[in-house]
């Protein structure tokens, strides 16, 4: 058949057949961060055009400060944390929504006590992240802006 | 500025500065659905080629049983519920997803108790929905799917 709709059940804090992964490669860029791909990521998918991602960081964790061409539509679902956004930072709840236009520096941070869970949405064909330049880093903190690592 | 990211909140039963919508024009074929559009509807998230959407479906009350050719990804956020799904019927609570591919007949109904709200993920360019057949309905009624209305 070509008919592959599904229903894929959450169970406690695993999704039934998906597999948790590395959110990327080791690095000192990110910390405590778990990634499962729900939809669109199969090729019996594809009509999908994204790929609906959620992410876990755990308490005191971080993704990696990056930007890139591709916009991200974000829907936070569990704990609480802070997402550096461009030159802000703001403070993020279940259900809040962060869209981060091309090209924005984001980061989401776990607060200290919670871990921080979030749905990400992006395109299926998407640009590869870039780093912060120093120059960048420098800028943000001049404005006080609490990236990390720091 | 062309940095439109932005933190949308959540507070109580809305979010800031996102309207309740109609579901659809009024009609025998749904019944107690709200819409939210959370992020890729305005013109300054186009980059994002997908709409977010939050639907809630009050208890009781379900969507139209339908189909299009475009894919839906949904995930449950409140409540309980079914979902028509081809020619199953299948519960779902939160964090369940929902792939919906081309063509598959959906509906997606609320217990009785509980409202139901759910992510829904659109392409920002799509078809519109088509009602099922006589035939279809017949069919599936034989196969004992409780679709709505009845």
């Amino acid at each position: 058949v070509n008919d592959r709709s599904k229903v894929t059940k959450h169970a406690g804090s695993h999704w039934e057949g998906v597999s948790e992964r590395a959110y990327k490669d080791e690095s000192a860029h990110h910390r405590g961060v778990t990634r499962h791909e729900l939809m669109g990521a199969a090729d019996d998918e594809s009509a999908l055009g994204v790929i609906v991602r959620y992410f876990e960081v755990a308490p005191g964790g971080y993704s990696s400060l990056e930007r890139h061409e591709h916009a991200h539509a974000v829907v936070v679902i569990r704990g609480t944390g802070t997402v550096v956004l461009g030159e802000q930072l703001l403070a993020v709840a279940p259900f809040d929504c962060v869209y981060v236009a091309p090209n924005t520096l984001h980061q989401f941070q776990a607060s200290a006590a919670e871990a921080l869970g979030f749905l990400c949405i992006v395109d299926r064909v998407r640009d590869r992240p870039i780093l912060p330049s120093p120059a960048e880093l420098a800028a943000l903190a001049s404005r006080g802006v609490s990236f990390k690592p720091r």
